[in-house]
């Protein structure tokens, strides 16, 4: 998960692009920066967590309620399942 | 929405709270208590309004989801409505 | 605190504006407003509650650092009380 | 910056472990493991980011108003420099 390949590479590459930014600023640190600069790629890494978050995600909503559930409880497991993850991770 | 009785009789429950710690900020705010005390009240509010969104999102999930849809279109439409929703609010 | 009449009237005018907005989203509640009206609401709510806490941060800062300390004592007593609410509201 | 050695060090390895963090997300992906598995080390990536940021905040404050300011003016600019730092970085 996530489950098409179109959906695994993009969360692949925004993960990868957030390593390299922590490669990078690991780099302005060990070259003694200024504060202002380090916050602001910090921010930018805050960001694209986030991003990264929202698109795992969607991508999940879509597996789960793309196509009709088979039967009732199953729709109601996938909701409960659903309801529980924007409950922990919304904030 | 939200809506079931119980639901927005939560959500309002909620609202109303958070009403209740705005005017208590007030109040405590005019009597000249310190910052400290002043920046847990907001952060107190903060954690509510936190709380009040993933229970209308987590309200929105069961309303959309917990019916099957009536054709393929309209299951698109849904999926396509709570992805926007999670890419704007989960932040 | 925050310690200026410019500054409390300020912060005062914020919660004031927070109270407002949940009073509005109390009465699109109650009138039915449909979920995507309701979290865009809640998403300003937050973002109010953000920018005051800013606020109340940032006039405890000139407060604490705009004069001079008495000692070197007072001093550090100041920045380590500084740096816990940072720790404590920072996220 | 941050300035003394135990400073740069803690920071650099707060760094680092979210590096390996995005490292073991990459693996995690790339092996296929499910939606709820992921979401959590993304909420923990999440919190090691802010806890960075917090934990160089702090360190650049005992720098900015460990020592006593120079002049009124210099003690001005260094208000005014944290104060801006706060309203873009505390939410």
């Amino acid at each position: 998960m996530p489950h098409t390949p179109q959906e695994k590479k993009r969360v692949l590459t925004r993960v990868r692009r957030i390593k390299g930014q922590a490669e990078a600023l690991e780099r302005a640190l060990e070259a003694g920066v200024d504060c202002a600069a380090v916050l602001q790629q910090i921010a930018a890494i805050r960001g694209a967590v986030n991003g990264l978050m929202s698109e795992v995600m969607e991508a999940h909503i879509r597996e789960e309620f793309g196509q009709a559930a088979g039967s009732q409880a199953q729709r109601a497991a996938r909701v409960r399942e659903m309801t529980g993850l924007v409950r922990s991770y919304l904030k």
